[in-house]
């Protein structure tokens, strides 16, 4: 299979352009290598009230576009969003583009003394915290203090912490807000119902993400 | 192969004897259960200060025979002690009947305006937390504020945290007792020299337990 035959013009002018090739390849790596030198040296900023949980799962405030990076990192699977009020555009698109499932349980985020935390919405917040398909998950609600503060420690009761413990951590994200509310509706919260689903915990609940 | 004669005495004691071992081992069957029952419902203690940092990564307060049970459950490998007071001989006890491994970094635990945090060895103790053949690992101090806050930060500079959320992180386990001197320790501490250490890093280091 012979070369077809180029004219001394043609390999001229395929000479010049591949000369152009090279030099818009130059620009591209050193833009490409600059880029990722940027990329190496820019902070992550994690949301407000940032925590791991356990494996696989963490906590927060309300992410805004600044912690996409950081949230990108962490390879999330799902959001699980305890406020009744829609999801920002700006935060759908982020979902949307890094296949990130949502799990909305619009929870009223009132003040004391009339809040009223709907045990059952709570109860199927846990299932889907439960469920290692649906892990890396992060549990956000506006400040990361009430909503996702009884999530958590109704966990931590599945997993068996005594109570002193998780008002202990309870209260190093709500600090000064901390809510005897919460605190009560943490201690009486039955979880007999979820106790079949929590069967493989040994102290943190190991996560096997298929 | 016949079986042995035995007469009729004989038989009589064996079934007395058989009769027994039923009894006794029904009584210890019972007791079993009894102490699975009463394993199952045991509430777990984890320390002052308890959380999780990252993966196979802990932090907490001086643990004490409270909170062995729930220091079991973790399975750790290795603890990071950042005091320079000897190990009570129960927690020693604990390590050695669980085959937990002991790096002690004896930093003192001075009040300001004394404080010196020595940037050599919690650059030695950030080495132990970077090997992954040392998790699961527990990082404690006394009450889990200042020198485990000061390790846990100077990692999160390595991750490519802002000093916003590198403080913030600090504040809710020193809360009261946040100090301006260690935060500028965390802010001035210079990760260059263990960056090769984290190069598998991705937002959260992802420890490969061998």
């Amino acid at each position: 299979m012979g070369k077809p035959k180029i004219s001394e013009e043609e390999l001229e002018e395929e000479q010049k352009v591949g000369k152009k090739d090279q030099e818009i390849l130059g620009q591209t790596a050193a833009l490409a290598a600059a880029e990722a030198r940027e990329c190496a040296d820019e902070l992550f900023v994690p949301p407000l009230n940032f925590a791991m949980v356990d494996d696989g799962v963490f906590r927060s405030g309300f992410p805004d576009t600044s912690n996409f990076g950081f949230l990108k990192a962490l390879k999330l699977r799902s959001i699980i969003y305890l406020c009744p009020e829609p999801y920002p555009e700006a935060n759908e698109e982020f979902l949307k583009s890094n296949g990130i499932r949502l799990f909305q349980f619009g929870i009223d985020g009132c003040k004391e003394p009339f809040v009223n935390i709907p045990e059952d919405t709570i109860l199927e917040a846990l299932k889907v915290v439960l469920d290692v398909q649906n892990h890396p998950l992060l549990i956000h609600c506006k400040r990361g203090k009430h909503r996702t503060g009884c999530v958590v420690g109704c966990l931590r009761k599945l997993q068996r912490w005594c109570l002193t413990s998780v008002f202990d951590e309870y209260q190093h994200f709500a600090a000064a807000k901390a809510r005897i509310s919460d605190q009560r509706f943490m201690e009486l919260f039955d979880i007999s119902s979820l106790k079949h689903l929590s069967t493989s915990y040994t102290g943190l609940k190991k996560s096997s993400v298929a």
